[in-house]
């Protein structure tokens, strides 16, 4: 079978695992990339001589307005315009900076592109808003779709899992959130805690993708870079008990969540991102979340438990599971998440 | 009347504020102060000539197996021994670190002298666990208190009010706990977040103060050193709709509760730092806990909202209140808390 | 002798303290402050009844495009707009936001107000370029004073202290730099250091002081709120010696500079900090730079050393000199210096 | 040519890549790693089936103590004991924690293996104090070396290129130092700078690796994760002047210094590291410091500049360095340093 054609619109933080989520599919060629000036990213690529994951290479494609003198000084290779690799795709993974999405698309409709958005994209780019665990049928064949941000994504996966083991009504959630990535220079807190004004935007799009569930929540922004961590309280419908040791074992059966706990030595968000770079993972990434065992405790029948977002990489397999879905390349939940799952090796490590 | 004679043992972080607590108290003597070493805080009290908060002199006693030469040395005027110290007071503020305050017991035994012991010790060291607006009326005439720590504190000061409005059956928290106060070096964390094994202790205190709710609650530890942040999400008797304006006109109507909004500026807790500093007040200290009232949310009949814990000082307004209860210079909850508001200027800016 | 009228515009991090130093002066009066809108600082004042330091009243004016509406609302009193206060003072001491002053300009030329701007501005709006100590005599008289930044400030200290007492030929400085404020949100570093081009502003900014010094250096943004370090080489003149017992001995008797060591507990920045709050000064501010005794080490015949600078604070006195030069209150560096000293309450502490 | 046969003793931060160091040699086996506990480390090892960089296999030894069951409960393999390692390597990589090198040493000494120890044991466990560029051939033969720190390692990079050059007199440093790495919670410092008392010990160090030179330094800790930077002041011979473009021509060439521009994007330490992970480096590490080019300045006849030391990898090439001069592999600096450069691809990236 002919591999679908994906490009990648904006080489930032997300883009660059897009790309190699892509490149680490059997049944995806990664066309290429599109940016628009040579950052360290791109600069990293050039010093890989174009060589990605998996020895996959990504061709470079520049965007309007880019300074094609300034790639050339630099002797980075140029495959073409942004326009060339819209022409020569199947769909886009659109990560550019927030906003840009919105434009592109006019490019995307132009020549029959189909697109995934990110998080920072207003919701009306798309037609439906996605998440592979979650809602998986409803982008199939969709021209246009926008996935969830890195939190929600993953807290999603957690709320999905309980609501079909035992049926969820609602969730109350605290969202301690890192404040920057590794590397940013743009953004950063110092010596202090943050508030959102409340409800977060997480529970409310929670609300979105599963309509069924009433969802709340805080966010409080701390100053670190790696992983979120959430809180979560969930009450199941009819007044039903949820039992730790059930919730447990729903938690401990799903490929994307790696269920740890403190006396292994996952004292935090910190410890995660340790054991993904002593596990050799690229980038030092992890696709899945953690949820932390002895986190978990009953409040009277509702049950209360957190977990951790790696929210530079949560969101990429859910991308990847997108593009299954709008290309039909799969056409039910099961089949599509488990491929993705056994070309990004993610449950491989299921004890 | 004669005022009651008070000691503090142990001058770091919370004594010295219980220190200058006591000093601006109208119905209390501040004998003395007592501690082991030539301490910063030692030393900076020596650079003010050893006049502390309200122009009040405070004598320094010596603990067993402190160095006089030490002190002598540096010039710091040494008023006599612990034990001369105890024998000279009704009540001892106890805020020696932790476990050092059980062995102090034996001598407030044999000198016949009332204790109020901080946090950190533990609960058998007492003979009631206090909270000023909890449970004053059980501190009354009793000779051993323990006060609640100051996440706990500040917690209950929140929970009992809404308890005593509507009806509280159950709370589930989240902590997002400083790490460190301004200054230390002993301890610290940097550029992750921290787990503990759930339950918190501080839900677990909270019952044994108000045995009738169900807590349970998940803590973080932040690399932070102003105050902590704590949501609540707190669930009425018999499925009582708790609404969002009823619960923010109580909050309101507490004294020791300050209710912020983001849009005035206070985005977090280094703004309520910066603003306690900005008043002018000693330490840059506040002795009320603030709550957000955009931080409020419905979730379905629960209510959800987040208050923030000044570490260093919250406890020093419900310590004063258990001398009030020990000595049983007020009889009732009320008049206690009022005189200790009083006399600390607590709601002197309640709109 | 009639006090000398004041003025403070801009009530932020600087000015609120600008303001409290004035009212400590005994030959200073306090006309008032101007600011734009009903900050936390100015609502802190409110709550004060409008009382700041010393018992003094801070009168409020507002600068053009104020909402004199906002103000009503919260119930805060307006003296006036900030012509009248212009029109009230004999100096002004500018603390708005850099660029803003430079505007002011134009009205204190009008109203014949003389101006000392702070660091934030460009030197040309100013006459002189100013030190309190190293400089003091060229701000005789003068019209429109700027004075150094906050290293700037306490980096001179030193030398200058340093040159009168060895002659100094050459400094070569690193600075360890705080990135933000206690309290500040719209800045901020997580987890990162951050390089600035060499050399540093403030080498350039001593020597513009100091013209017969050669200075450079580099400077590293820090993720922490509190004063800054820096590491300064100083070379003699002629090859000369520089024996770190003399050079001790220089900085022990100047009155801004404190010398402190680790053994005592200063650790670092933050003891600092504490130090200054466990004093009761307020807002925790700190007039003099620390200098620890055991960084002084010698490199062949140079002197290294790492002083402290308290970045709030640490203008004050210097700008209350320039109010001394500028309108000729007193006529030398020792008399101008010693009677801001003394009203500050500075060298107190001396040993 | 048979390969030597090299072991690695503690498999923590730094034993962890010593291995993969060893793993990327062709003329060097990887026969085994020992460790104590199944730390997060030895867990990654297992996930991914005990294959490490270079797909090598580690094989597992447990030195005394160590508790076989709770290997065996993790499915985890072991090879055998730490004596049998002892038995099959030529020569063992020491990355204990500090003072277990020295005793483990007696190990060494009775089965006649040489062993290379790290920085964080004492200078007299081994016969040289060594650093692969500034004194290869003292190394040569010896039966125990001791490898610099991390800072000195860095350090000595680029002063010993610059006395190779130009002839250097004397140092003067400032070491901005990271106080944990990634993952750490044993350690740490929130919102605090922290002194020691100077010289630093790097100072120290680097005398006794270039004893003609006078070193001198100054430590601040900060509270971040990813590299030092040092502050380095150069001071030629006989008076000559060290001017920026000589010296920057010299830094450009030598394989392990990797000079950067803050243009470029190398804003500071997260920069290179976030850049060392978009690589697609194993672990996001780098082997080379950092020297921003940006940073060079002349002070009269000196010169100053800033380099960044990535602490968890830099120590790799120089202990690869000593192996060679240990086991007489390659007779000359040149020789030895170059076919580590080649096995661990440094230089591939010069312009």
């Amino acid at each position: 079978m002919a591999k679908v054609r994906v490009g990648v619109a904006g080489y930032g933080t997300i883009g660059q695992r897009l790309a190699d989520g892509v490149a680490m599919q059997d049944d995806m060629e990664l066309v290429g990339i599109a940016d628009l000036a040579p950052t360290l990213s791109i600069r990293a690529l050039r010093e890989n001589d174009m060589i990605g994951a998996n020895g996959v290479r990504y061709d470079l494609y520049l965007v309007d307005g880019a300074d094609r003198e300034a790639f050339s000084a630099l002797d980075i290779p140029v495959a073409g315009s942004f326009e060339d690799l819209c022409r020569s795709v199947d769909i886009m993974l659109d990560s550019s900076p927030g906003g840009v999405g919105a434009k592109n698309k006019v490019l995307y409709e132009k020549y029959g592109v189909r697109a995934i958005f990110q998080g920072g994209e207003k919701n009306d780019v798309a037609d439906v808003f996605f998440h592979g665990y979650a809602n998986y049928e409803k982008g199939l064949g969709q021209r246009f779709l926008k996935l969830t941000s890195c939190n929600t994504t993953g807290l999603i996966r957690s709320v999905d899992a309980l609501d079909r083991a035992f049926g969820i009504e609602k969730v109350a959630i605290t969202i301690v959130r890192r404040v920057a990535d590794p590397g940013d220079y743009h953004r950063g807190l110092t010596n202090a805690l943050q508030l959102d004004k409340a409800p977060s935007h997480q529970a409310v799009d929670l609300m979105t993708i599963m309509p069924h569930i009433n969802a709340t929540g805080i966010l409080v922004h701390t100053p670190v870079t790696h992983g979120h961590i959430i809180t979560v309280l969930a009450t199941a419908k009819d007044g039903k008990k949820l039992a730790k040791e059930q919730v447990l074992e729903v938690f401990r059966s799903h490929p994307r969540i790696r269920t740890v706990t403190i006396d292994e030595g996952f004292r935090g968000n910190a410890s995660l991102f340790k054991y993904a770079r002593d596990l050799g993972n690229r980038r030092g990434d992890m696709y899945e979340i953690a949820l932390w065992e002895d986190s978990i405790v009953e409040s009277g029948n509702d049950i209360m438990y957190a977990i951790n977002i790696p929210q530079e990489s949560v969101t990429i397999p859910e991308t990847i599971d997108a593009v299954r879905a709008a290309l039909t390349m799969q056409r039910t939940r099961e089949e599509g998440t488990a491929a993705t799952n056994r070309n990004l090796k993610i449950g491989r490590w299921k004890r």
